[in-house]
């Protein structure tokens, strides 16, 4: 595959600075990058939009927002407002799309017992995104909705499969929200390739990485894409067949490959991407 | 909640030999024991079956058979043979239920980059089941298809969810088989409920443990119950509204717990169970 198919993810090489990660980019040849809030915190969004523009590359995404459920309205209103920041960062660096992760049960409530019901914290999800579109229109970002590998919906996503957060994106009924379709999180899914279909051109970003084991942790145990058992050119290939036309984000949250030297990080992801033969080119 | 509705899990307690778990559920007033089979290898099963007997206790299960997907016929095979074996055993036990776990995807190629799809691990699956069936119903035993955690669908089940399992049942339609339910493994599931219904008497177990974090690892990592945030008496509430009538298996794999004396585990155990107010009595 081309690698201008291909987006970096900041996170895959966390200890880049934004102009180190947009120099790897350009030079390899990806097509763009997808920072995450800290790596642009730094040198400011005008700046960092502008260091991006000037490199040529592409914005597939900025991470993120959400984590909208919350013990107090205080904190859900904390978190919308955090997320309508994260808004304007994403529109002053010329990302079309802001990744909003769901949040998970509310944190005191978390492991105590006596628990927020998961109904009752993804109501709060859909108040929260709700509370934003309209800020997320005016500024001409759409918010990519993002659920999480059951293995996170204690802590971080109490939406965890393509079809829940579909049925959310379709309720919500808006063209400021679409989805994102992490496959590290819904490989196992046997409806992969039906909510992928019922997306459509509601599919803000397809992410890639690979499911190896073990375990080592629920955020940092990804493996580098070929080192796993998820079908990732079968994805490659859904995705496109059902007429996703962005570019694929390779994002390795891995504390095995944190280890490296980043630039070691990106030699590895491009070969590996060009083993990826398009089934359907 | 009376502990007569409950069933010790065997594992919960894995340094007990079978005499002291019979005689720590007796002494307790636990409904039921559910012995694995490598609780009963040591004994056998006809001395297991006659202890069990003399008891008074229920089994509500035998842990298992199954694991059924492998790269080669023969490995499938054998997968088969194994479980007719478990069945004789559970038979032999008095079992009604013999927990069947699917499988993962085959293990030379689970990590290989070149794979075995996960749709044909799933018929591999259903093969494994369907041949398995008469010698089931021979034995006056019932298979319980438990579908395990999304976080173990490439080692231990490509089936992931109970609306995947009910599917299966519902296509190979037997008497003889049904569904195990643990909440362990389906508490995230927005289908909870409605897969519940769909299962009705065909739901031959329901196992109690509890969501904590951090995973240590997929297999060992369960909280006891009333220590995570599991909805456990909304969950034994539904069993009972839908029919469900037998033990609740408490089934807690755990290291933390492994490392404690087996008995103080008990004592813990029972006393949490008292807590479990039911919302429906």
């Amino acid at each position: 595959m081309e690698l201008a198919q291909a987006s970096l993810n900041a996170w895959t090489v966390k200890d880049l600075p934004l102009a180190a990660l947009v120099d790897e980019a350009r030079v390899r040849g990806f097509g763009g990058i997808a920072p995450w809030l800290e790596t642009i915190a730094p040198v400011g969004a005008e700046t960092a939009g502008r260091m991006i523009a000037e490199s040529g590359l592409a914005v597939s995404s900025v991470c993120r927002g959400g984590f909208f459920p919350a013990a107090t309205a205080d904190g859900r209103r904390r978190a919308v407002d955090e997320t309508r920041r994260a808004i304007d960062v994403a529109a002053a660096v010329g990302a079309p799309t802001l990744v909003v992760l769901p949040g998970g049960l509310p944190s005191p409530v978390r492991s105590a017992g006596d628990f927020v019901e998961l109904g009752e914290a993804r109501r709060q999800v859909a108040d929260g995104l709700a509370a934003c579109l309209d800020h997320a229109r005016e500024a001409g970002v759409r918010l990519g909705l993002e659920p999480l590998h059951p293995m996170m919906a204690a802590d971080r996503s109490v939406l965890c499969s393509l079809g829940e957060a579909n049925d959310l994106i379709e309720e919500l009924d808006d063209d400021a929200l679409g989805l994102i379709v992490d496959v590290y999180h819904c490989w196992h899914d046997h409806a992969l390739e039906r909510e992928f279909a019922r997306a459509g051109k509601r599919v803000l970003g397809v992410h890639l990485s690979d499911w190896v084991l073990p375990i080592t942790g629920q955020l940092s145990s990804r493996g580098m894409i070929g080192d796993g058992c998820i079908d990732l050119v079968g994805t490659i290939d859904l995705a496109r067949r059902h007429g996703y036309a962005g570019l694929f984000e390779i994002e390795v949250l891995s504390d095995r490959w944190w280890a490296e030297d980043p630039r070691d990080v990106v030699d590895v992801v491009v070969e590996r991407w060009s083993t990826l033969a398009p089934v359907a080119p």
